[in-house]
């Protein structure tokens, strides 16, 4: 009986070769063959998974994503059973922020994928619901914090949701593009996100 | 006698045909024959004065920088003689945000610039300096603003410049990548600039 083959596994076998070719080489060096090549699988195998380019790019950002969540789930799940709304937006962003060498790998994957969707609409709506989502959840942590009184009346949560958001973004790529360090970036994010949560 | 040939006029064109097709279709699109076809001239003059990619990106990045520095002065020397600080710095960031065609074709430019220099060190270098610089000018606006009084004193001019053009990047980017509107990442930008000055 011939083996089962995990269409799932040969997906992501090619897709974190992509993310390899990518965080290496940058956007501009992804190529069916290139891929093929990093994976050690035919290009007519990638092209069986993937049939263009934008369908391994949004596969890929999917994993990515993916990645950054996991991250994220740990690192609130240390936080214990109560943390304050502030702690958990501090923890949840600051996990966006590349800290080691894997950590700017994947901030150079997200930082091409921004770039490629930029110019590419379907990709640009993925990012668009992934944003949206992060948002969310910062503004719902704002708003909960101002429910109990923690948090200053004033402030606009969705506001301050795309602000903290673009401003994680903003650092990550001055870090990985422009060499600003991890650990001013952190401390500029974590002041930032007290403040808006009126604890400067 | 032959037309003399003006070399930076030649560079331009070509740098602007790159620029053109970054801005269309992604910085993975470049290629010299990409670039020589959009300039409407040969593969040879483009490496004529191009030696290789890197070299015809950093002159690209020049030019876009540039492009971005006249805009901010058109836009400053509109503010009239005397300027308060946080006019200035609220003017000078707003001029980084994409608002219409044109700047989102300049901000998808700057992208792929970021995007390129998270894998290049030459070019990550020069985007560190152009960065370095200009959150200088916002950290000196604070400076100057504490010193008259205008703005509190516990803010720290450098961190304040670090996350406002942080912030600024990342918004620009939301605009282009993920579908955030110039409007509401204007009204955004501008607060976080009046609170960072006390004028909140």
């Amino acid at each position: 009986m011939p083996k089962k083959v995990d269409h799932q596994e040969r997906r992501e076998l090619i897709a974190a070769a992509l993310m390899r070719v990518v965080a290496d080489q940058g956007l501009e060096a992804v190529s069916l063959r290139q891929v093929a090549a990093e994976a050690g699988v035919t290009g007519g195998m990638v092209q069986h998974y993937f049939p263009n380019k934008d369908a391994m790019m949004d596969f890929a950002m999917a994993a990515a994503s993916s990645r950054y969540e996991q991250r994220i789930g740990a690192a609130t799940a240390e936080l214990g059973e109560a943390p304050s709304p502030v702690q958990s937006a501090e923890t949840i962003l600051g996990c966006l922020l590349p800290a080691d060498e894997q950590g700017r790998r994947d901030a150079r994957v997200a930082l091409a994928f921004m770039s490629y969707s930029a110019v590419r609409k379907s990709a640009s709506e993925s990012l668009a619901a992934d944003n949206t989502g992060m948002q969310g959840v910062i503004a719902d942590l704002l708003r909960s914090a101002q429910a109990s009184g923690m948090a200053p009346e004033d402030r606009d949560p969705e506001a301050v949701g795309v602000a903290l958001m673009a401003l994680t973004d903003g650092l990550s790529i001055h870090i990985i593009s422009a060499g600003l360090s991890h650990q001013t970036a952190a401390q500029i994010l974590r002041s930032e996100v007290r403040r808006a949560f009126g604890e400067a």
